[in-house]
């Protein structure tokens, strides 16, 4: 394994560049967090000219500080960081995650040399490099944070990812669905640690359920294959591929100098290996937050139930169009649905597009999402509720339909999503998004759409069925 | 012209079934909006056993009422309505909308007798029926609205809707980006006015520029054909197609009773009519936002500028992906954008990914526009704020920013889309709703990803190319 445990696992960290003023970005990004979570590691800001930063001793320089630095991360400028890597590499510090940029991603000299140098003086000290030109490490259970203000838990998911601001985002995005890292490492113009190192490591970690990626460039294109291959046979990859075009390859030159390959070969090696690809970041949050809340699925019939004529006619095409399966309801579920809804601009078949009545009547509702649970035809639920429909009626509304469909989830052991439209619309979207959270917390997936909602339990349906862990559809 | 023009200009209306509950489903959807937005008709409630309803004297019939009614809107149960249409046809009413459903979507008799009878009735009376199952009417210059607390303003999109629920989620949703509806017609199971019907009269309306249309099966194929192909001539035509699959198309049957086609027929049909097409509803606000707000594109190049590494590899990737090109800004153009922004961790290639100090300081990051905007190499320009790495800072920092960019926008007469990164996270996206209606009220185009711009923005240039009155492309 070449990425040091201690990276993700730091007793001690360096924040080399940090400031007093608590607006300076190297104070801002990395001493924050770590005081914010009440990191146990022993945190040393290094800066020269402060004695003491945020209520911390500050040293003049790594080897000031009177231990071996597991984890540094630095902020000074691109001309200053080779002097870092030097102290580093006299045996004090073992990772050394750069921050500062101003190296290969300028397509220029001296950045490139720099870069060359940095990595350079750090091997011959036996010190590792993640970056330059990156986040480094977010590790909750190190207490090692890259984001404030967000519950600071420990999950099963871990993610590389060659963008800061992904990084960052991923982090807060997951965190609103209840998904949490287990492991992050921005990695940046990857000098030295790069995609094929993390994902080997994640590959192999125990405490990794899920691996979530996004990769520009790769350096070691067999290594990184034979990672990818490894790491997909023993746990779910999702991979977001940037620039598999001519302009998204310019762009990634700039970025992270990477050199990128075409989207159609990409997509040819992820489905040989059965590593799902994902379009956008909003598309990866939907993956890992299936294969996280989502029950595993025994087949791909589904049964929905919502209201609206229109969006269940999207529905099922959306379902259809995902790869799933919308049986029509037998006789006997239709007779009982009908024994207390309204057969008039309703549909029982499938989807279930209810009437007023029984949908705010969440009593109603909720014997209607355990009716159809229970037909041994289906084996995955989605519930829609229109956020939409609801602004009139207020958010109470939503929350107790919310809670009354969470309950009916409950009463079943089938796999149950949770669809809220909110069309975008400001009220609908606030509504949503507390409704959203509460089913998130009751352990439910939550998505905006149907079509989200379908394409991502399509991709966990396909991961199973392709390691024969799921049974057959009808 | 078999719509009347009446049915979108009424100098009087009556709501049959309204109620002095002012919850009760015929007054809350019709009675309610019609007061709230002082509708100019004559409005008159028809309820026999009411004396007064919300203000106004309530008839006990429609042949009670003291003149011909224009249009009529009916939400009494199924089996009252034959009464009304025999009412109506009495010489009393030229327009009858049916909001009562229980008819042909029920697949079952009474039902579908029902409404043969009813529309045999109406029209033996001259009398013109839209629906059942359908909401009818709204055309915000005649004051008929069926939403309230919106802006009371007419536009230039008219929109036809299979969906009741689908025609209300985009009056309010378009609202939001300051696109107006001109005339809307919800139109259920199109037991005599149908989809070719209002696509006729719109196409050949002098107060509609764009056409939205959400069908779900087709009445009259040939005649509706031929209306596409007559209206996609005059005017941008938007569809989006419900029952595509045969899960759809058997919801469809329950929905509206309409009988859908296959998915790649409406594809290559479209295709050669030059119509557009809408996957979802998200989709078509967009593409409808675009031709209201972006102005004219010149080509298809484009120029992007924003911040963040991996956001910038994904635009460009999106770009090409829907279509557009993206090219690489020549070395005078990077000299002049560096001369203020720092090379490191950034590009000024295109996509402009620029420094912290140039995003956060509005005259330097419009100066930047400026500068993109003004090269020749581009037709297009694209801005993106993140309002994800702006969470910390708040809304009046994106807000500022916002007024830079629209500002900058102002100074260039080349189309500028504005793109507001907000990842489904409730603060951002709760500041991305704030500054994406100032951008619009100041005339841009807000989109909350790059792809859904770049898509949007392909459908509006490919318009104008398939008709000539665009430029080519480099």
């Amino acid at each position: 394994m070449t990425v040091p445990d201690c990276a993700f696992a730091p007793k001690s960290i360096a924040v080399v560049g940090a400031s007093p003023n608590p607006d300076s970005r190297t104070t801002r990004n990395f001493l924050q967090p770590l005081l914010w979570s009440g990191c146990r590691a022993r945190v040393y800001p290094v800066n020269p000219r402060a004695g003491e930063i945020m209520g911390l001793r500050a040293y003049p320089s790594i080897t000031a500080i009177p231990e071996l630095v597991d984890y540094v991360i630095c902020g000074v400028p691109a001309a200053a960081v080779p002097a870092v890597a030097r102290d580093c590499a006299l045996g004090r510090a073992r990772v050394l995650a750069i921050f500062s940029a101003g190296f290969s991603e300028t397509g220029e000299e001296p950045g490139i040399s720099l870069e060359r140098e940095i990595v350079d003086i750090a091997s011959r000290g036996g010190v590792r490099v993640i970056g330059p030109n990156c986040l480094g490490v977010h590790s909750p259970a190190a207490g090692v944070f890259l984001e404030i203000d967000i519950p600071p838990k420990s999950g099963q998911v871990s993610f590389l990812s060659q963008s800061g601001g992904y990084a960052r985002q991923f982090i807060v995005a997951a965190a609103e669905r209840e998904v949490f890292l287990n492991k992050l490492v921005s990695y940046g113009n990857a000098a030295d640690l790069n995609e094929a190192d993390f994902l080997e490591y994640f590959g192999a970690d125990g405490g990794t359920a899920t691996i979530a990626a996004y990769v520009e460039g790769v350096r070691e294109p067999r290594r990184f294959l034979r990672a990818l291959r490894q790491a997909s046979a023993a746990k779910p990859v999702v991979i977001m591929k940037g620039g598999n075009t001519e302009a998204g390859r310019q762009a990634t030159a700039s970025h992270t100098a990477s050199i990128s390959g075409s989207r159609q070969a990409w997509a040819a090696l992820c489905r040989q290996m059965g590593v799902m690809q994902a379009g956008d970041l909003d598309e990866m949050t939907d993956i890992i937050q299936a294969f996280e809340l989502l029950r595993r699925p025994r087949g791909r019939r589904i049964g929905i139930v919502g209201i609206g004529g229109g969006v269940s006619v999207m529905a099922a095409d959306d379902c259809e169009n995902a790869g799933l399966v919308v049986p029509s309801f037998p006789a006997a579920l239709r007779w009982e649905l009908g024994s207390f809804t309204s057969i008039a601009g309703t549909s029982l078949r499938n989807p279930v597009d209810t009437s007023a009545e029984v949908y705010w009547d969440e009593a109603a509702f909720a014997r209607t999402i355990d009716l159809v649970a229970r037909w041994d035809g289906i084996d995955i639920l989605f519930i829609i509720l229109n956020a939409v429909a609801t602004i009139r009626r207020g958010v109470d509304t939503l929350s107790r339909q919310g809670e009354a469909v969470v309950e009916a989830a409950g009463r079943t052991e089938k796999p149950v999503a949770i669809v809220i439209i909110a069309g975008g619309i400001e009220k609908a979207e606030n509504m949503a998004v507390v409704v959203g959270r509460q089913c998130a917390k009751a352990g439910f997936p939550v998505f905006p759409s149907c079509s989200r909602a379908a394409r991502a339990t399509n991709q966990v349906i396909r991961y199973h069925e392709g390691r024969g862990t799921g049974l057959p559809s009808a």
